[in-house]
């Protein structure tokens, strides 16, 4: 590793369009879901997650509820508490955070194990499913979430407790004779374990998570062998995706594609990548790189969603990206916000970014409601509520976000990404600061032992204009970096207000100087409305366009331009033809779209005939309104579409 | 009833396309589906239909095997054989039917109960699932088979068996005190007891067809009792279809759209109509009529297919009408020949045959390969292969024929339907002798006393020229009626080398007059090529037109036109652009069609780039070939499709 001679030290987050993002999900998210971990929300199912903690401690009776990885979503928002506590303390959601960690802990055996759903059903029955059962899955967010809530509030007991639990872990699992040759079917403790060792620099984390990686896939097959050994039949050995479901059918240096589930396989791509770099094993790089161009350039929706088939949530075969049926959990644009900055923290290179910025603004935001109560798991790009009840092949689809889910992994998700969402938008690395992505912030660093504050103000994504002004001790040398999107195809920059060449490489504009107190830059980045098309072989939207400006995907929803948007053609409308304006009042302040188009009318077409060679529709002109995709299904339920026929 | 006084005697199907597809079916369907019965087909799972029934007699030792309802592909293996034994006497297949009969009454109870899987299984529950366990569908189609059978060959064994038998169940359920007031979850019995009350006239079969059909959804509701006595828990009651799956939510006066698993929808109603029109009840014949309008008006394919759905293999709603997921099963296509047939016999109105020729050209057809010895059960109108075998939404779709299913309802359904094709292709009522569909064909009947023979010479469907030679004993007075299809807006006539003026009424020329001996009747269809729209309802196929000429549906291959044919657009391309020729070497002799298009090249695009604002695809010229719809999957496996871009 490099040492670092750029080290971010805070990040705050100032008003603007993430932070009231962030303030909601401090605000109504942080509660709303602790109230569903205690089986607390009205008409929501139990969720038992907090429950099992005390049952395994012999605090309560009773059985295990939910599914066997429900203490990860315990995890998960003990995680997001952690990153709010640090940019907004609050000692009295310290002192709930701190009583769960006391349930949690209390539940750990006295070797280690910490796993309610086998401490309560039969802790002779554990590691006997690796590949089903999620309890590697859950040691890992358990991990993240003591690392996260160490580094925030110094208090060690759930990370005692889970250095504890890895070193049981340890002394079951590895290469070593005697000891178990598995990995996880859900990845995510590869993750966890190079967070633990970024902490701790002890080598047996690091190894750790090398072996899990490593091993996974090698013959004879585990998860294989597990099946044979309890007389197990997955539902997925059944169906063609067998153990590439689990990203496990062959050694991962060996994958070509991204297959399988979207999360398992996004999650254990991160990572490879942090072990990657750390080990700058560059076989396992160039594996990383490819399975991020499977993904980014052939299995990938506009919107940042992944996953085309709710079939093993999974991904299923280059350009099969069907709108209407998408699958595109949120957890797995998620997942790739957690991969690209990963990325970005090997190499710097605009694609990561521009793909980290593409999820973060549509299918990762989509995930939540406006008011922090209720969820998507599934992010479609088209909708007909009509259909989403009454055909089989979209059941999955919503029309409308849920309260909770007996699956609720995305929520604390969304709130543990979002509270960290510094972590994303920026980075330092040698004697730089990289910006990823633009929100009003302040950002202190510290460079060769001289702070650096920058300040930057943005109406992004709104606009293009960015002002940074830089705060330091002393003049330092160091050097900022701009991500400068794929979108933008031009774009001017001032220091202090001098206009500078615009030479921007690999998508950054790197600017290494000697930069003194008071030093402004002002960024503007041209962002024009954009129409985008498909690769002619994403044949499910040929003769299709959609709507972008700047890292935002538009969409039309039938609250705004009624039914039928499938008779709606944008044939001649160029980008030119748009109008933007920023509505303060609409969907929580969004920068909305105008244009015109026509529209098919069904005049010409009596109800009650299906087929005719006479019956060319009629066309009239319309004037349409787009929104920003994150924000659908904000008002009543209604049809929904991004890829608008031409 | 009125009195026919133009009774049908024979028709004989001579040379030409239904004569080939029939000398298919009678040479390579039966003796192959004859082996299928009996585990003989290499390959394919064992049937154990035949074995059934010498397991159930104590032939032969054994268990149950296959599903529930295995008893009746027999049946309609022997209804087929006894149709194809009346235009094709065959002493060796005859025996060998009779054999089966053997076999089938042997299995019979001394209570007249005949039915493998219960007489194996345990006679103490029988009728305990009426909803799922089809013992009434079984019944019902040895029913047809025993009628059919007798009325060929006069043989009275399986015959009286089934009149034992349908007293049995005459003595089980009905309206009286301490009978069962239940009904078939999967219709036939309906039709099968009108076939037998047209034969024996005998009032008791009439008043059984009629109880199943009105205590049909009568509350309460006799599947949601016999569900909750027998603790079960039927797939299709956790779903949103529940009862109405059976057709059984409510009483079928008060059903307004054709709902649930197609195929029993459609047997239903086809019962539904024979009540009504030989009962003369008018509000049955007025629910059948809405029932009709609700398929062909807003839930049938252009290919006469229907049930969009997968799930329950259903209809969803209207204009729901998705092509590479449709369902569209071979047997609700013939089934809609059955209803249409049966609309026909109650009022003479061109839709139903254009319904009728729709379906039997185009979805039906499709669901035999032209060498008769593999079968499509779903019947797309769009095909990718490799999604057929990644994209779960899609497995359900082959892009290639079977050798034979687990679930073999179609290939014997198919046989009978083609086998007693004349009985849709003609019918006669009070003075009338009508011809629905055109065939090379003589046709006998007797009209009040006087033998008149009508030959047609044609080459129907691939040009729209017929002409009927009449032989007359001596002249008779008789109304002549021939279809003029739905597709046709011009059509010539002449009577002995005269015209005649074209004043068709309700989808039928009718010349009423007196015929002599050798009178010659020239009828010339206008059959151009035609580019159909769909409804715009239909968002399905929004942009898209598809090719048809005459009754055929056509549909492009990738065997003729390459892959990618989403990308391939008829954009300004007119019905005068295309070409018809007629290819008797290409799949059996069929007319294929050439048309120019233009095609998206996939030039402009890298293969690793997703999206583009600036990716406008260059477009080429292309000559198109086009095929019969029914005749696709017939050589290698590649797309298909038969909505094609604008």
């Amino acid at each position: 590793m490099k040492t670092a001679d750029c080290i971010l030290q805070q990040v705050i987050i100032r008003n603007g369009f993430w932070s009231e993002i962030r303030e909601t999900v401090r605000r109504e998210g942080i509660p709303y879901q602790w109230k569903a971990l205690n089986d607390q929300v009205e008409g929501a199912e139990p969720s038992y997650c907090m429950r099992n903690f005390r049952v395994a401690a012999g605090k309560e009776p009773g059985k295990h509820g939910g599914l066997v990885f429900q203490d990860s979503d315990v995890a998960k928002w003990l995680e997001g508490v952690a990153y709010t506590l640090s940019w907004h303390p609050d000692a009295v959601l310290e002192r709930t955070a701190d009583s769960a960690i006391d349930d949690i802990v209390a539940a750990q055996q006295p070797d280690g194990y910490l796993n309610t759903y086998y401490t309560i059903n039969g802790l002779d029955k554990r590691w006997t499913n690796l590949m089903d059962n999620h309890e590697l899955y859950c040691a890992g967010h358990m991990i993240e979430a003591a690392v996260a809530y160490y580094k925030t509030t110094s208090k060690r007991k759930l990370l005692d407790a889970m250095l504890r639990y890895v070193d049981y872990i340890d002394s079951m699992f590895g290469g070593e004779e005697g000891k178990l040759k598995g990995y996880p079917g859900h990845p995510v403790i590869e993750m966890a374990l190079m967070r633990l060792y970024e902490l701790t620099q002890n080598e047996r984390h690091l190894k750790m998570a090398q072996f899990f990686i490593k091993q996974r896939g090698q013959s004879p097959l585990y998860f294989e062998q597990e099946s044979i050994d309890n007389n197990r039949e997955s539902e997925w050995l059944q169906g063609p995706l067998k153990f590439a479901y689990y990203q496990a059918d062959k050694p991962v240096y060996e994958q070509k594609d991204a297959v399988g589930h979207a999360v398992r396989a996004a999650y254990l791509f991160s990572g490879m990548v942090d072990v990657a770099r750390v080990k700058n094993d560059s076989l396992l790089q160039k594996t990383c790189e490819s399975m991020w161009r499977s993904i980014v350039e052939r299995r990938m929706y506009i919107t940042g969603a992944i996953g085309s088939s709710a079939h093993g949530e999974a991904f299923t075969f280059d350009y099969d990206l069907p709108n209407d049926t998408a699958y595109g959990e949120t957890c797995a644009s998620i997942a790739m916000v957690f991969l690209a900055g990963r990325m970005l923290k090997t190499r710097i290179c605009g694609t990561y970014a521009d793909v980290m910025e593409r999820a973060l603004y549509n299918s990762v935001l989509s995930g939540m409601q406006l008011d922090g109560k209720s969820f998507f798991y599934v992010n479609p790009l088209e909708v007909l509520p009509e259909a989403c009840e009454k055909d089989e092949r979209k059941k999955h689809v919503k029309a409308q976000r849920q309260p909770w889910f007996s699956c609720a992994c995305c929520p604390p998700n969304f709130i543990r990404l979002i509270a960290s969402l510094e972590n994303y938008a920026f980075s330092a690395d040698d004697q730089s600061l990289f910006i990823h992505t633009y929100l009003n912030s302040d950002v202190s660093c510290m460079v060769n032992g001289t702070g650096v504050k920058v300040r930057m103000e943005t109406d992004y994504p709104w606009n293009g204009n960015v002002k940074l002004t830089l705060s330091l001790d002393e003049p330092a040398s160091f050097e900022l970096a701009l991500h400068i999107p794929g979108w933008c195809k031009h774009y001017g920059i001032k220091v202090n207000g001098e206009a500078v060449r615009s030479d921007s490489k690999d998508g950054y504009h790197r600017m290494r100087k000697e930069w003194k107190h008071q030093d402004t830059v002002e960024l503007t980045l041209s962002m024009p409305v954009t129409i985008v098309r498909a690769n002619p072989r994403v044949y499910e939207d040929v003769g299709k366009v959609a709507v972008t400006r700047g890292p935002i995907v538009y969409c039309l929803e039938e609250a705004d331009n009624g039914p039928d948007l499938h008779l709606i053609r944008l044939q001649g409308v160029t980008a030119e033809d748009f109008k933007v304006s920023y509505h303060p009042d609409l969907l929580g302040g969004v920068a909305a779209l105008s244009s015109p188009a026509i529209r098919e009318t069904c005049d010409g077409w009596d109800e009650n005939t299906l087929y005719a060679d006479d019956g060319e529709g009629r066309m009239e002109n319309v004037t349409l309104q787009w929104i920003p995709y994150f924000a659908w299904a904000n008002r009543e339920a209604g049809e929904m579409r991004v890829w608008v026929r031409e």
